[in-house]
């Protein structure tokens, strides 16, 4: 099963893509990939090493898509680089059974080296050659906002979770991509409401989405321990008394649930 | 004076934007930009019509920078696309006075449509073009992240502000965004501390930034009317007893005193 999680900056991608990481990787091998250029998820999970992204390894860019990262806009990218040798080599197992493995993307290494599209190209065939086995999941931390939906880097997922929170900002981002996740043939798209501290918050959520149309998987609340946990650069799942982890493991169940439906 | 409103998602880089805009425009002509493909500064200053994007105008796009917007990545693009006749056709006037114009980079149409590069480099050239009179702001609002310091977007602006909050993700990216910022040439980097909850929340955030060596210029407290705006599509700037409110005005005061010593 592949899942995207997208939404608005700040609404707590990376929080909920790595604490699924942690709570499927119990059970099933995860491959836990950070798609934004901003990557954090790594950190996220408590990894403060530096891992070689995508992006950073030039050469192997260059010969898989036929483009320099960085280079001018002027280039022609293969399309469908070669890149069945490469998810072993590029990521970094973690975990006590080393059951959860990490891959970045790539991030903009130097002011003005241009966009991401290089290493966006490499991820989106990386995405569509995985064929998983029945115990191997992965999880996508997908950069803030839509772009990524121009690039159709999730575009072979099987599921897209936009994460939303009280207020119309990003219920405005959730209508924006589930239109573009639409266009690109992403049609099982569902919310998660992150940091709800009030029944009328929820309301207010509850019925835009029902507006939008857009299937509700669960609710997290606000709590202070997700706010801890980023100042000590921990991750959420160390918090078994979270509330915030709590829901996160029922949203869980959920996606496991909907995944022996699709089976 | 040209001023970029930085930070990871969700830090309330628009909240920011829309508010500093607001308060200037009593005394400034002020141009709001959106630099975000993820569009909502608009929306965040009450404005909930539709404004015609930079990147919807196909034909203008590709008679000024030689390239269609969302086309393959293999164009080349005219780096000085002739912009002189521009901002006042592509703004939309705002407010009382008319002294606050909103001008919209662009998003993504359509899904699979690619990057939203064409349009970034419009807003590029339009950016440097623009001699301001001494009565005039131009206030940018970033996308998320880090990847327009890659297009160096915002390379000719005379501060760029990093919104942080605590947590060490929104530092991260602080961290980033100096760096890179540094590599186009932007050196007037300062830090606004937003969402603060408690006196050890705010030494965290001012501890970390005396070792990033980035200047603090103003904390802003975590405030529920910020979200009750937010829900209800209204401007801060609506909301006199909004502690965040008056915070910004503050921060408002030490910008243009910035640019008293600039002068």
């Amino acid at each position: 099963m592949k899942i995207a999680v997208t939404g608005k900056g700040g609404v707590g991608k990376t929080t909920l893509s790595s604490t699924l990481s942690c709570i499927f990787s119990k059970e099933y091998k995860v491959f836990a990939i950070d798609a934004d250029p901003d990557m954090n998820l790594a950190s996220s999970l408590g990894i403060h090493d530096k891992i070689t992204p995508i992006s950073q390894m030039r050469d192997l860019i260059k010969e898989r898509t036929g483009a320099e990262q960085g280079s001018s806009f002027g280039e022609v990218f293969k399309m469908n680089p070669k890149i069945s040798d490469l998810p072993e080599t590029l990521s970094l197992d973690y975990g006590p059974d080393g059951n959860l493995k990490i891959l970045v993307m790539g991030t903009v290494d130097k002011g003005g080296d241009g966009c991401v599209c290089p290493a966006s190209v490499l991820l989106k065939a990386l995405l569509r050659h995985m064929i998983l086995k029945k115990d191997e999941i992965v999880i996508l931390d997908m950069e803030a906002g839509i772009e990524h939906l121009g690039r159709k880097t999730a575009e072979s997922v099987d599921m897209m979770i936009v994460v939303v929170e009280p207020g119309l900002k990003s219920l405005e981002t959730a209508q924006r991509i589930k239109k573009l996740a639409g266009d690109i043939g992403v049609q099982n798209i569902v919310a998660v409401v992150n940091k709800v501290s009030s029944i009328e918050e929820e309301e207010f959520v509850e019925e835009k989405l029902i507006e939008l149309n857009i299937e509700m998987l669960g609710i997290i609340p606000r709590d202070p321990a997700v706010i801890t946990a980023d100042m000590q650069g921990e991750p959420l799942a160390q918090y078994p008394e979270s509330s915030a982890l709590k829901s996160i493991q029922e949203i869980g169940k959920k996606i496991l649930n909907t995944k022996i439906d699709r089976d």
